[in-house]
């Protein structure tokens, strides 16, 4: 490093800790349309010059950063926001500079304040700086960028920024062909949409491969009239851009997806890269796929499980960019059809930079797309998925039964992930019964439904939930008994738990206090049983207290302390039963029968 | 984004959260010779590979990487090490594959476990994979480099290594022409080696201005007969580089500093960068300071603080080149006279590029030399400083008296700064005498005797404390009445406090859990007057105990927690006093005189 070689001397101000960051500028950290993003950042420069500061921010496809002032707010540290207004990539640096009038004003006003009467020296200076003739120690100068000196500017940093339903949002998944097909599930769009949810997510709506193909309970070999798993994609009327003949046509998709949107919901697909050995791909593409020595090709297996019925892409083929483009091509294609939401299969064993890749491409098309993330993995994995792109995540919210393991985990997903990770606590899937709901009857779903609709921005439920379907497939197992995925069912939206779900999905709408994750305390209780935290927003403030025994009544004390910033006493209304209750910063005596709860708004 | 561009597809393994690092790899973390760098990182691949992981690393001057294994630990985090054996930047980067064999042996024994029988294609598998003919399953297989698929290296990560003195040091400062000049501290290099001490830190040696020369205590104008501040460097003698007449020659400099090697001392020189308005400079290089519009030179203020006898140099000089490669060039001037630790003078005031540029260009000629950041500014400076360079740094340890102070500051640099920022905890500096010291008397001087030289692995006094010398200016003031910086002492090594200044060098270079920051747990005392802390090495564990209050017998209980390790009872020998005492886990009964301290080493 000679200095011979440098024309002018380093910056000399140090722009650092700049926040919000994700893995040093790496990835993008993730808001909604309407957010203010809070920027922070250290400014150091050596000496006593004051430092103005400003942070750029540039919306998707614009060629121009605007400005909005970053302020002191001391040790250094100066901070300011900007209003995301649009879906996209968005872009922010910080600029810092010397301002040389308010550094001269200073300096003269310390000269002043200590008493020193001869300031002809600094008048002088201060004239040439402000090249004005006549100077009034007195009068207010305006800063002007002229009057900024060795301006810094630091790397760019971005922010992803999605529709509102990214973060916020109630989930009904539900087998089409349980309910007669597109047109079928047409006739329940008005009741879903009354239930108060915005997506309708479809397990795979392709033709179904034959080869392999397993029977009832997930074994082989099928009945001749076993429909298949709809995860088998797949056979002589279609790949991923088709439908199975049996849930109707194009046509017939084309207008559900309009109807959802007239009644204000989403259709979401399920996007799963798989294929049933019948997939035309295999014909048409046998390059992307791996074969064996003796040229035979290998189902996918995860020992000990084994899944006869579909294959694997080989992400090694020699054709990679092909089937990148091909995967690509497959989800372009359903959002020409409507579809903005996707549920993503079992991401994490398809490669990183492919889900990088394709996200960025799809929302170059629309940016308005939303990729859920199904990965049940370890949480690194989880984690980068987010990361490089996928709008929101499943989580271990099933897993998670106990008032520690509840208030951890979401504590974590509040704070530590709350930049990126955006959960959506499913209570159960086609795939997770767990035992909490298999013993613990109507109580036990009760709480589990209070607890994700109120605990998550995104909450779902899968077609059966609200009727306490909660047999498993043996005991031990988190699988259903007779389950949807193998077999013919007929079904409707009925059950003992639709009052519930309905007043749930009312709550979380006219409370902005659900509509996000990291507003939320939890709070003491006095009881292993009683789960309760207060969430907060500008407009509303909630308490929710949950009894997550399914067999006995509890009772304690929720403890509201000073941090909370509620007044010594105050009146909160159960939302649930419309009681109301006088309660007051300390301990507040509650008691609830098993699985039941109180969401109580503070008046 | 077009796939299309892309020739292979991106790495399939990504790598993350690497540690040690600081600010993104921006600045080195800091080592000194003989340690271990602990590397972990995360490291994620889709699917169900096994991956392997290796550092690489590369000593300072070294074409080649060497390399370390990185072995699992769970949740896809990988730990390894690498022992750095010389002084300089290190490298290092972190290296992860797939490895083939591996994988293959996780997924037969899946299936094995499965009870699958035919494993013919599986075998045929392996045969291809391994290239032997004969494939034994039970085989034990060697991973080989050509084993490994999928590399993926990260980016590189500096680790800047110093001697052992950078971290651990017991420094001793004092003004040369109190002593007689360079002979005069000559004569008392034997008594400071006998104490203990590493380093004696000389104030500025080189000739003092005339213009604007302060009296006594600061005062203008000085009398005829008064030396002036060692800080207004240069006259007609010379500048930097030059000695003042008054202390000896540069022949007389270079026997002491031969001398004090002799005896296990280091001679520390004063770097600061300003200069008298006699200094040879202003002659030689107007350009290089900064002219009022009529010509006429500011000295040096930061009001209300006025430095009459001193002008800075002008960092925006069209020469600054020029200026840049001056002061390199006095600190190698000091190098080549033996002289490997500098003391920087208010380094904040100076651009924070010009310090990361002059240290390492005297690294390049000498890596172990050693800058310690006179500093005292606001926390982002200091730590920004040390980042960039500085060895290690004044603290705040002077204003921190009470024990809820120096139990959150000790922590934050144990914990929060430890990987850059090494602490020197002065008890008092010619600058700094603390009204806890004005008021305390001997008590007070003992107890952050103790406090300084066990919190921190390097500490320092300033010629006096042993004296236990506390008059302050005035009252509120934390100068010295009859500055030794304005006037001429006669003075030698003597005090009441050399047997406890003797015993803690001792204690400290015989035990070396006190010779690191980060092995520190505060214990609880149930006295706000009682601070406790454990420190532990491999080699020994030392409990030690402070009264800091100077006028009043304290008493407590000091609670060892089940987290230090210790057995259930154990036996403690005081090695101040050598009572040895029965403790145990939990409470332990202490009773403390005014200002005394147990330094308790655990048998």
């Amino acid at each position: 490093m000679s200095v011979r070689t440098v024309q002018k001397p380093a910056p000399r101000i140090r722009i650092e800790r700049i926040q919000p960051q994700l893995d040093c500028g790496r990835f993008p950290v993730k808001r909604t349309i309407g957010d203010r993003v809070s920027v922070t950042a250290t400014l150091i420069r050596d000496g006593h010059d004051i430092l103005g500061a400003s942070v750029l921010y540039r919306a998707p496809g614009k060629r121009r950063f605007e400005s909005a002032p970053l302020e002191p707010i001391g040790n250094d540290v100066f901070a300011g926001s900007f209003e995301v207004t649009a879906c996209g990539r968005w872009e922010y640096a910080v600029e810092a500079w010397s301002d040389r009038q308010a550094t001269w004003r200073d300096e003269l006003r310390r000269k002043v304040e200590a008493g020193q009467e001869d300031l002809t020296g600094e008048l002088a200076e201060g004239e040439q700086l402000l090249g004005i003739p006549q100077l009034d120690v007195e009068t207010g100068l305006a800063s002007t960028a002229s009057n900024r000196e060795g301006t810094v500017r630091s790397a760019t940093y971005g922010v992803e920024v999605d529709r509102e339903l990214a973060r916020f949002g109630a989930w009904y998944e539900l087998f089409p062909r349980s309910f007669g097909g597109f047109a079928g599930v047409e006739q329940v769009l008005p009741a879903l949409a009354e239930l108060g949810f915005d997506v309708v997510y479809l397990p795979p709506i392709h033709p179904i491969g034959r080869t392999g193909r397993k029977g009832r309970n997930n074994t082989l070999p099928a009945q001749a009239a076993d429909p298949g798993s709809p995860w088998a994609i797949g056979n002589e009327d279609g790949g991923h851009d088709a439908v199975a003949p049996e849930l109707g046509t194009i046509a017939d998709f084309d207008r559900l997806v309009a109807r959802a949107q007239e009644h204000g919901l989403e259709i979401a697909l399920d996007f799963a890269i798989q294929c049933s050995p019948d997939h035309p791909w295999l014909k048409q593409h046998p390059e992307w796929f791996q074969h064996r020595p003796d040229g035979s090709i290998k189902y996918a297996e995860n020992p000990p499980k084994r899944y006869q019925d579909i294959v694997n892409v080989d992400w090694d083929s020699d054709d990679w960019r092909g089937l990148w483009e091909a995967l690509r091509d497959v989800v372009l294609h359903w959002v020409r059809h409507g579809v903005r939401v996707f549920r993503v299969d079992n991401p994490h064993t398809k490669p990183l930079p492919f889900w990088e890749w394709l996200i960025a491409e799809v929302h170059r098309e629309d940016p308005g797309v939303i990729f859920l993330a199904e990965a049940f993995t370890r949480p690194a994995m989880m984690r980068a998925l987010a990361k490089l792109g996928f709008s929101q995540s499943y989580t271990y919210f099933t897993w998670k039964n106990t008032r520690p393991e509840l208030e951890e985990y979401v504590t974590e997903l509040a704070t530590e992930t709350a930049e990126y990770y955006r959960p959506n606590f499913f209570a159960n899937t086609p795939d997770i019964l767990h035992e909490y709901l298999q013993g613990g009857g109507r109580p036990a779903f009760e709480a589990r439904l209070v607890l994700a609709a109120t605990l998550s921005p995104s909450y779902g439920i899968y077609s059966g939930y609200e009727r306490i379907e909660n047999v498993p497939l043996r005991s031990g197992s988190e699988e259903y008994l007779d389950s949807e995925k193998y077999e013919l069912k007929q079904r409707q939206i009925e059950g003992p738990l639709l009052p519930l779900l309905r007043r749930l999905n009312e709550i979380r709408r006219s409370n902005r206090s659900l509509q996000r994750l990291d507003n939320i305390t939890f709070l003491e209780t006095a009881s292993d049983f009683l789960v309760a935290y207060a969430k907060q927003s500008s407009a509303d403030t909630l308490v929710v207290c949950v009894n997550i025994d399914p067999f006995a009544s509890r009772e304690g004390l929720v403890s509201v302390p000073p941090e909370v910033g509620l007044p010594g006493s105050f009146v909160v209304q159960d939302l649930l039963s419309d009681e109301t209750y006088a309660w007051h910063q300390g301990g507040n005596y509650v008691r609830l029968g098993p699985g039941q709860s109180h969401i109580l708004h503070v008046r």
